[in-house]
């Protein structure tokens, strides 16, 4: 059983102080609150804006944190005795500021008293979170014209301020964050083991993604993102689970689970629901693997992520010219987008609090001041294009599709003529997906994987679900 | 296994046209869209609004159901390549027109021009579902003054007779949506059996509530509400799952799935961790399960919801006399405020494609024209007050708990002065709370369990606990 690491208040006030110091003055921050689901009180599960999570750690419903300077104030829900009923007490506000390590905690229905005076003084910067009332109330409260839609109050350049010392402080992870990384990983790595052995005796999908998923909630763990748990690998976000599993196929699991803190682990692994690779199955994943571990070898301090990508895209062409699909020089295939035809996305992203970090951010997090998006077809979904440095995690997750839209558009495959050698392709009508993801952390040696311990060997694989 | 039944296109279509009749003129209703977790891409399961799943049967994200008299239009995005490539190839709008029984299916696009001239005509009735953005959307497109929370657009004459059309319509189910229930009853009903195995072995609440919720996700389910599994059963809503299980406790488990379909059901469970009631545990369940009995035998053409939770209420006080923490007369200390003490929440609610049934339309379902909530505590919170017919399904769902806040407080206690034996009650410490919940439809004849295969016996669940 994984235990989860607890972060010790002085760590979230040291990132208060640090996001404080960067930001250029006064800042609000929102919890949130969970969204309904068909009626006001059949909630979503909760989560709290990951910006609220970095700097206090603990979700609370509705609450607010200002940064003003040295000083930080937690606006939160005084307990009720109604709520008691429903949901148990809670915490007098002496007492939830104590365990949180903030001396001035206040009701919420003080913070517009406590705004007016600062509201005088100068704007107030905020960063919207996803859930629209929350988002109205913030603006209201700031005296903005926020929508909900993350990234448009970042025309204020004092958001836009405070945006950047958000930024700066979770792009690079401290060492509570990084125990935190590992323990989901961790978590996660066990719940695909679960799942490879449960496929044997599983009829359907659902019966695998269930094996994962009940590992995670066993320890109390959300999912990170919708779990993807198909034989139809080539839908690269396909989020149902009642497909039937045949001796033949191949089973793509993207699924990771988020620690009680609210950090976020992301694996993928793809098997075979018999127990053994085809020998075409095992061609090309040996192919994804020798991609994977060329771009894990970039993860290294000053490399370019980009490069991790580029090393990946290179490992498969080469890969696919070995087994004949392509024919040519590595090079040339490359410039006329061989590598997209069949890995048609990214390497990976950031990984921290969000499984795709600081995404709310928009490129803002994900790419360097002046890099922009590439326009081509698979280079365009690149998430990241910074400077690695030590404390950055990210995910390195090459993949192969076979694509029927890909594939069927002249506009792709044209430049490659008959350099991709249909007549071969067909040997492996079999592999439909294979993807195979890591989370790994920059440091100032080795790259450092922190789901080392989920199996991704063949063999090994192959011997875990077949012994089931 | 239980495979799910899936409901015939003919029965959307009765069900549009009886809505469509009863409405006053053109009604607008949308499936909405899932809200986002901590970024835009990274969202929560989607369920579509109760309204248009009754309606339509299927989940499309962001499609938009228009009644027009005889005629149903059904406006769903059209299929798009880059689309195909992340979430897989959808149908042509044709396709699935026909799969869904609408012959009138346009693309998402073409709504605005084609709610153009009706709008001309008169007004356009619609209810906005939970989500802000599409209730924003629905707003512009029926140019009315819409806020997010329901229930503000009942202002406007004609969404009221849509919700009146509504409620009338999904009150009484069909015989297709009593397949539904009963195949969600039956699942969950599997599922707490889990539970009760996996509990001897499990260390947390977590535990459980992982094998409670992997036999749903086994079956393709969701969650119908946020699972409660506790051993603090004085928490009415409680959330966490984090409890360690002690041998003398308690586990209160309040778990249902959804079917594929949508249609919920609701089940409480109280079983020992031990696997066996300790004799003050065993007195007290013995009370809630007559308690229970009662109430479900109200269930009855023409006898008023009301009266099941009157049923419940004098069975807990008369069984509470019977064990000598009450002492007097049954009818004394029931208008003394006896019951609430122990039982401070409403005997159930309707059941359906929400499992607190048209919630999101207020009182005006649960209530019949005319009634109004008691002030008094624990009766306020009865949801529904209306006479019972055949085809009615309704949840019940006495409890007895200990709520710290309830017996320290002098407002509600004070009233029974020493008829409540604080003696005799001590003996009873180590019942937290405990809730029997079953799925009730009223019939011509005897009240139909849904849920009936879920063991309630007190002998029947030690022993199924003991054998893990």
């Amino acid at each position: 059983m994984i235990s989860f690491p607890t972060t010790n208040p002085a760590v979230f006030a040291a990132r208060r102080a640090a996001v404080a110091r960067a930001a250029s003055g006064p800042c609000l921050l929102a919890a949130g609150e969970p969204p309904s689901r068909n009626y006001p009180a059949n909630r979503y599960g909760f989560r709290a804006s990951s910006h609220f999570l970095y700097l206090v750690g603990t979700p609370i419903e509705g609450a607010f944190l200002l940064l003003d300077g040295a000083a930080s104030v937690l606006f939160a829900p005084a307990p009720d005795r109604d709520d008691a009923l429903w949901h148990g007490p809670r915490p007098e506000l002496e007492a939830l500021g104590t365990s949180l390590g903030i001396d001035d905690v206040r009701p919420l229905e003080a913070l517009d008293a406590s705004l007016a005076e600062l509201r005088a003084r100068g704007p107030i910067a905020t960063i919207p979170p996803q859930d629209a009332p929350t988002a109205r109330r913030l603006s209201a409260l700031v005296g903005s014209a926020i929508v909900e839609r993350t990234g448009a109050s970042l025309e204020r350049p004092h958001d836009a301020a405070l945006a950047d010392a958000l930024i700066a402080a979770r792009l690079v992870h401290d060492e509570a964050a990084l125990a935190q990384l590992a323990a989901a990983a961790e978590a996660s790595a066990v719940a695909h083991v679960a799942g490879m052995r449960a496929t044997r005796s599983a009829a359907t999908e659902a019966h695998v993604c269930a094996a994962i998923t009940s590992e995670l909630r066993r320890r109390g763990m959300d999912d990170a993102y919708g779990p993807i748990v198909t034989v139809r690998g080539e839908i690269l976000h396909s989020h149902t689970h009642d497909g039937a599993l045949a001796p033949g196929d191949l089973l793509l699991c993207d699924v990771g689970g988020e620690s009680p803190e609210g950090w976020a682990s992301d694996i993928t692994r793809t098997w075979p629901v018999s127990g053994a690779f085809s020998p075409t199955q095992r061609a090309i994943y040996d192919v994804v693997l020798e991609a994977q571990a060329a771009a894990i070898d970039v993860v290294r301090p000053g490399r370019r992520y980009r490069d991790a990508h580029e090393a990946a895209k290179r490992a498969i062409v080469a890969g696919l010219v070995r087994l004949g699909i392509f024919r040519g020089e590595v090079d040339g295939l490359l410039e006329r987008g061989a590598a997209a035809l069949f890995f048609p996305h990214g390497i990976g992203h950031l990984l921290g609090l969000d499984v795709h970090d600081l995404e709310d951010l928009g490129d803002r997090a994900g790419y360097a001041p002046g890099r922009t998006r590439s326009p081509r077809f698979g280079d365009r979904y690149l998430r990241l294009d910074r400077e690695l440095v030590p404390g950055m995690a990210v995910t390195i997750e090459p993949g192969f599709y076979q694509v029927p839209g890909i594939l069927a558009d002249d506009a792709l495959t044209g430049p490659l003529k008959d350099d991709l050698r249909r007549d071969v392709l067909a040997r492996y009508a079999d592999v439909r997906g294979i993807r195979i993801e890591d989370d790994v952390v920059c440091t100032d040696g080795e790259p450092r994987v922190l789901t080392r311990d989920c199996p991704k060997n063949p063999a090994e694989i192959e011997a875990i679900v077949r012994a089931g």
